[in-house]
């Protein structure tokens, strides 16, 4: 599956956990379509692609729905990611709520400052930086979250990668890609949110709306 | 220009202005292919097509690039900013000194809660909800910052609009998409950041990898 597609799905899946929660048992093609922000011809094709049919009388079981796309995103794993970099950005992603409708759990940060990591009132235990490659392998989580300051940012990332990290969520607003490899092993998996582009861009198409495309 | 070019402008524009700042007057095309995560040759292309050439000896001058990337990118205005829910990460962003490089400047922050606006100790100023329509006037913004919790988020993106914002950076789970214009006016500017969206992404291309694309 394409990622436009995989980006759909994991939407999917996210209205669907949302419904259920409200107490709704079906979902109609439109249903969905709306909190994907595409069409319902789309999630048909969609579904159709991923071999999910719809009920004669219309209509999906959202039960059903969740299991076989939680089979299809491979969520059987518990979903734990670290902060690297506790200031503001990486304390307000210690906090944030929204992950947990998916299943997404942060379980440490990690941080230079001893003033930081003295803390005890972090919602997760935070360690100091020099524990990263120890921490890692204790609690065995293979994906971590970049919100240091720009300068420290090649530097974290390499570090995660050598500590066995293999996925990187990177705020910083140096773009970090993924080395390529050799021997076969899968590259690892970096993306890269960065802020101030994302307003640039905003700024630039609404200056020069002839030119969006 | 399509939307990816623009991506690469914009981070050609954020890496001469870091260059600059520590002194450098020159750069190469692969100085800046690194800084944008692409290649040489995809820089020299770029810049041909907006026709901008080289010197003889090789390279480029950084002051005289700025100039023509900002004119191009339409750095003409300020770029000020508002951000509407004033939490953990709408704080987060009030002080994020990841903006200044770029001209951005966060102008005001909006809060609903009396606790959060009637605190003086913000970077800007934070002022009530209800005098989100005044302000927006009186301080001439067009793009706001989306950080209010989901279930507020759409409410808000259609409030800025009526109140003539006409950019949105939104960082609720909501996926938000402008609405469809009939006047020929043009559409306004939404771009959505997804940190759950992303996490499960990175997971998803973990677990998948001969799925990736």
């Amino acid at each position: 599956m394409n990622s436009d597609m995989l980006v759909r799905i994991t939407r999917y899946y996210r209205a669907l956990n949302r419904l259920r929660a409200i107490g709704l048992e079906k979902v109609f093609a439109h249903n969905l379509a709306d909190a994907a922000g595409v069409s319902a011809t789309i999630v048909r094709k969609d579904f159709s692609l991923l071999e999910i049919h719809g009920q004669k009388r219309g209509g999906y079981e959202i039960t059903d729905l969740i299991e076989r796309i939680s089979r299809i995103l491979g969520k059987g794993d518990p979903q734990n990611v670290i902060v690297v970099g506790c200031g503001r950005i990486g304390k307000a992603l210690m906090h944030y709520s929204g992950f947990e409708p998916d299943g997404i759990r942060v379980v440490a940060g990690f941080d230079t400052d001893p003033m930081v990591y003295s803390d005890v009132s972090h919602p997760v235990p935070v360690y100091p930086m020099s524990r990263l490659e120890e921490m890692v392998e204790a609690l065995g989580v293979n994906v971590g979250i970049i919100t240091v300051p720009e300068s420290a940012a090649a530097d974290t990332a390499e570090r995660l990668l050598e500590a066995g990290v293999r996925g990187i969520l990177n705020f910083s607003p140096i773009t970090l890609k993924p080395k390529p490899v050799q021997n076969g092993e899968a590259p690892a998996v970096i993306h890269n949110i960065n802020i101030a582009l994302e307003l640039e861009q905003i700024f630039y198409q609404l200056q020069f709306p002839e030119k969006r495309s």
